[in-house]
């Protein structure tokens, strides 16, 4: 039986085109919103925090503006007041239901920031707590864990970061469908990995830059999907200690796009995994970090900015394939409901 | 034989001492060094930035300012600039001699932000960059996994938010160390949950909003000193999806101060966790969270602001105790020196 996971996992490419298109033309009113600010603050939870991830390296890499993660309890458990004068406050969630996220934006205006919501639920209390609203097109999500209303985001993000001056080219934006459903058309054999994995109880996922968005995105997957002990890390905070964690049985998972400054330092990392005798499974990353690790999936062939939208692709199939390999239905995880209240 | 990283779990209260009368009379040099900004941008790494999750919400949620985690990838990897006017960079390294760091520090200045220091490395490098420092009293520490070196970087931080107008009591800071040395004096019994956490591949570790920084920490410590797949989360974020990770083998240890807002929901995710057929072991919280933990540990007699320094002394112990019974030495995993070089 074909779950509701890998069928929605089939539907990002034209989910992508749909948001892509949808979005794209909005470009004035993005950078009309910011006009007045200077730096960014996202604010969101779990999945839309990974996505956010995203939207944090691209801005500051490519954007010449702050941009950074916000803390939701400061607004809804310690209720205090900071300044935000300046500040373009973005909230993510897929649902737009999400409490605590609604309540933080509105927090954030009433300290003085302008308000954008991405959010995949039309006329929710997000994109209605928000000055202006990027909807990403992902239709219904029906299995618990995120894959179209994920990549969607991050396309939503990658025209934030254009709308904010970011030197990056649409075109190359709009490319990404067509990249996504060459990889889905043939999609690369997850079996070997699939059946390593379903031995061992913990893996190490990482990254760094732009790829790390992805490395925690597949980590919370395989947490929530696959109940692996799954520990996203970006590869400069794995060195500094819990490298130690690595053995014969907690192999690592590495994502790279197959340029940019932080390849060759997956492809060091993944030779220090194999070289402490544990296996190091490359996602993406080319030719070079395909060498260097055990057994790998081929990533994007996308600009290093995009590549995180395509990256995290192998990592659905890889999560949907272990879920089912385990005996776990990967559509309702144990615990989970689709939209999640904190507050 | 006792490890050292025992002994230096046992200089906290002296290390703490020192570092507060020495840091406490600067408050006039942080906030002149300060007068010019609006918020705070954290620089760090590993334990580091664990400790900078501690400034960043002790800042926001009591200093009125806007302080957040800055990528040090975007300096060093992406070498992009960004507009930092108004922003006071903070870096922290215990060493100061992490170039990762020291780099990024002084990327900060050249994007426009003030900058400052937070080390235990007296005229390192990265005291060398940075426009004030606020000096670390730890002392050397010889064990790989920081203890004084951590709880001393959140007493700076302590420091570091009253300079910038917090509204927090310094008295209550000085009463640090002899709650710590109350703690040490009398030890809680760890030998129960080291027995039990020796038996399982990983556990979860939670906590929010000011705890959380103590959290992760304890996450860090049980990866690199106990191989332990220490997976931490925010609460918030372990509800949106990676809590059913938590089962019968992979238990959930929750930190909490023992009054704050973050307390409440603390005890509820104790009751989801056993709820859940899995142990729960608690470190502070007071009796609500015990009675709802299957084991657990006193916390500090401290409030919630000052917490987190006295909530990871439990954690240190429980690491160290569970090394030991691994097998492990606890004073130098595999893999690991004392300072990490990343770039």
């Amino acid at each position: 039986m074909t779950s509701m996971m890998r069928v929605e996992i089939g539907q990002q490419p034209a989910a992508l085109r749909a948001t892509i298109d949808s979005l794209l033309p909005r470009l004035d009113e993005v950078a009309a919103l910011a006009a007045q600010t200077r730096q960014v603050l996202f604010i969101a939870r779990g999945t839309s925090d990974n996505a956010a991830v995203y939207g944090s390296y691209l801005i500051q890499a490519h954007g010449g503006r702050l941009a950074t993660l916000g803390a939701p309890s400061i607004a809804t458990a310690y209720r205090s007041r900071v300044d935000l004068d300046g500040v373009l406050a973005v909230g993510l969630s897929q649902s737009g239901q999400t409490e605590e996220i609604v309540e933080t934006l509105g927090w954030a205006r009433d300290c003085g920031a302008r308000t954008l919501a991405i959010t995949n639920g039309a006329g929710s209390p997000l994109a209605q707590a928000a000055e202006l609203t990027l909807l990403t097109e992902a239709g219904t999500e029906q299995a618990v864990p995120a894959t179209k209303t994920f990549t969607t985001q991050l396309a939503a993000l990658a025209v934030l970061a254009i709308g904010l001056g970011a030197d990056l080219d649409p075109g190359e934006l709009r490319a990404v469908p067509d990249v996504i459903a060459a990889m889905l058309a043939q999609p690369a054999d997850v079996e070997p990995i699939v059946a390593e994995l379903a031995k061992v109880p913990g893996v190490v996922v990482s990254a760094r830059g732009l790829a790390y968005s992805a490395a925690l995105e597949l980590a919370v997957k395989l947490k929530e999907a696959c109940y692996l002990h799954a520990m996203g890390l970006s590869y400069a905070d794995l060195l500094h200690g819990p490298i130690a964690v690595v053995d014969a049985e907690t192999p690592a998972i590495i994502l790279a796009a197959e340029s940019g400054p932080t390849l060759a330092g997956s492809i060091e990392l993944a030779a220090r995994v194999t070289g402490a005798g544990a296996r190091a499974y490359g996602i993406g990353g080319g030719p070079r970090l395909a060498a260097a690790c055990s057994l790998s999936l081929p990533g994007p062939a996308l600009p290093e900015w995009l590549a995180p939208i395509g990256l995290i692709v192998p990592g659905q199939l890889l999560t949907e394939a272990l879920a089912r390999r385990l005996g776990i239905n990967p559509d309702s995880p144990r615990g989970l409901s689709k939209v999640t209240q904190t507050d």
